[in-house]
């Protein structure tokens, strides 16, 4: 009989850091399929800030899940037997299809990935990450020729492709990122047309020195005295879109006092009439096909360059997750957990 | 020779409240009026809580003010000597004139009241605290039928206005304000469907009775926790407009410190999709002829009450403006300067 593992949820890590004993690993049997169900051999999962939102049941929009239950995240895997209409053995889809080697997934809730594209390249530049940055950027920051664009986290998975659209859409570029090495990789390797080292330098000068008309777009991944900063340099109908908030996922909601402080600058958007806005993905649905034919075709004529950083073995997967939240990653943190 | 007085700025108010000895009054000459201009003697000032930003030149859609020059402010008159082919004297005009009993302005500068409308209610429910409520409510906040619409300062001048708009529109409106006359005038007067006392309640206690299904828009003119409490409360789509911050007033934008914290919960728009958004009322100015009707129109069909709160005296310009923050206007603040 083959063996079958899964990560479940052992404890809430509200308010504090991310550790291991926040899971644990169990063995199980392989799950019976049943009516409009396929059987997913996993080979991928994909990991992403806010999936210890989910784990602290904070994300209004996710289904809560309880201690013990099997730890949410999306992922891709080929369906080795399959009870629905659409999907054969063979097929390689994707899905939110939970931290376990094996799964028995409605076959309606999974999707075949795009043709012509790699199981890694699904989850990342074609996953919602990089979605995220297409209509975070397109849809809500809504770039004119001319702008500038500036991004926070812009080494990261979504923040390098949000400044490399911006590019496409004829803006100046500036990123916001942590060291020398990601900030090279910036400008000179995707082409932005400036960067700030925020552990090197004071963002608030770096933007006056880069900025000097002020800002039209700024898409935000981290949120505290960054979010602040941009905020004080916003031009009149400015967009300011909230994407993720590094900075506040260690802090627990329920406790006033322990959240960081919100925007001061946030008045601003009313000398300014700017807009500061949030999006749901799952909204623009219906435009997911047109989105990956565009990423694809941009990154098979160059115009966009992505990293994944791949860790193997399906045992490392809090540790994988673990990483976002120390900055350890380079590029869309994936783990690998089988051969396809 | 007649006798002509205006009030000049003494100080800046930076950092802490308006004090009478910030502004002087002077005994000038009445002015010559130069080609393109017109004489006009002024009838009433209206007051507005961002002329104190203005006295402190933070607010940067304004040209810069300086020690010693005249108070800037809305007011209107009569044109008593015309150089400009479009007024005659008998004509009576509104315009960012100045605290001054005789200015002469720029014909271009200046426009006629609405015909058929009092000079008072051209200064308010016609003037730019009208039109706020106007374009806000409808252009940024778009109203649908079935809305819970929540406003704050909703006894002031502006935020009544909006709520019975927002019953036009089908929403079912709730108003934050403070004291228990100024609630039963919305609910028993105005037709609000609930009230909020914040002097005397809760405000996330009360949002959570009234509003068990949640914001979908917020109009805030007061901002601090308040805007904080609101922002715990929205729903996916919701639309927060930012319209004043009476909180903020008196601290000093220069100094990080002293500037009240921003609101922690603004993150939930990653949550929600929600918006936050301010607004220039001068980017509408091709539909103000629309909303003059309008508004004109609803008051006329007894759909929209508003109280005006009139001082006498040109002396009492500094005061009527005080008045404002400390809440002692009831309706909108205006000085009645001389007899039409």
């Amino acid at each position: 009989m083959t063996s079958n593992r899964q990560w479940v949820i052992e404890a809430r890590p509200l308010g504090r850091e991310l550790l291991l004993s926040d899971f644990r690993l169990e063995a199980v049997r392989v799950p019976e399929v049943a009516d409009g169900q396929v059987l997913i051999k996993t080979l991928y999962l994909s990991f992403d800030p806010a999936q210890k939102s989910w784990m602290e049941n904070i994300a209004s929009y996710m289904k809560p899940i309880e201690i013990g239950d099997v730890m949410v995240g999306t992922g891709a895997g080929r369906v080795i037997e399959s009870r629905h209409p659409g999907l054969a053995p063979g097929d390689i889809v994707r899905g939110l299809i939970g931290w376990r080697e094996y799964v028995a997934a409605d076959g309606a809730s999974l999707e075949k990935i795009p043709p012509g594209t790699s199981v890694a390249a699904s989850l990342s530049l074609l996953g919602s990450t990089g979605k995220t940055a297409y209509f975070g950027l397109l849809n809500v920051g809504k770039p004119k020729a001319g702008d500038t664009l500036v991004i926070s986290g812009a080494a990261g998975a979504t923040g390098s492709v949000v400044g490399q659209i911006g590019k496409i859409a004829g803006c100046r570029v500036i990123g916001l990122a942590g060291g020398p090495e990601k900030c090279a990789w910036l400008t000179e390797e995707l082409g932005f047309d400036g960067a700030i080292d925020y552990k090197a330098e004071k963002v608030r000068r770096g933007l006056k020195a880069l900025c000097p008309d002020g800002i039209d777009i700024f898409y935000d991944n981290v949120g505290g005295e960054i979010l602040n900063d941009a905020l004080a340099r916003i031009n009149v109908g400015a967009r300011v879109v909230i994407c993720g908030g590094i900075s506040r996922y260690n802090a627990d909601p329920r406790d006033p006092e322990q959240m960081p402080p919100g925007p001061r600058n946030y008045f601003n958007v009313v000398f300014t009439g700017a807009t500061i806005q949030g999006f749901l993905l799952n909204h623009y649905e219906r435009e997911y096909p047109i989105a990956e034919a565009r990423l694809a075709a941009w990154a098979q004529a160059g115009k966009i360059k992505y990293k994944d950083d791949v860790l193997q073995g399906f045992e490392r997967a809090p540790e994988a997750l673990m990483r976002l939240f120390a900055g350890k990653n380079f590029g869309k943190q994936l783990l690998k957990v089988a051969e396809g």
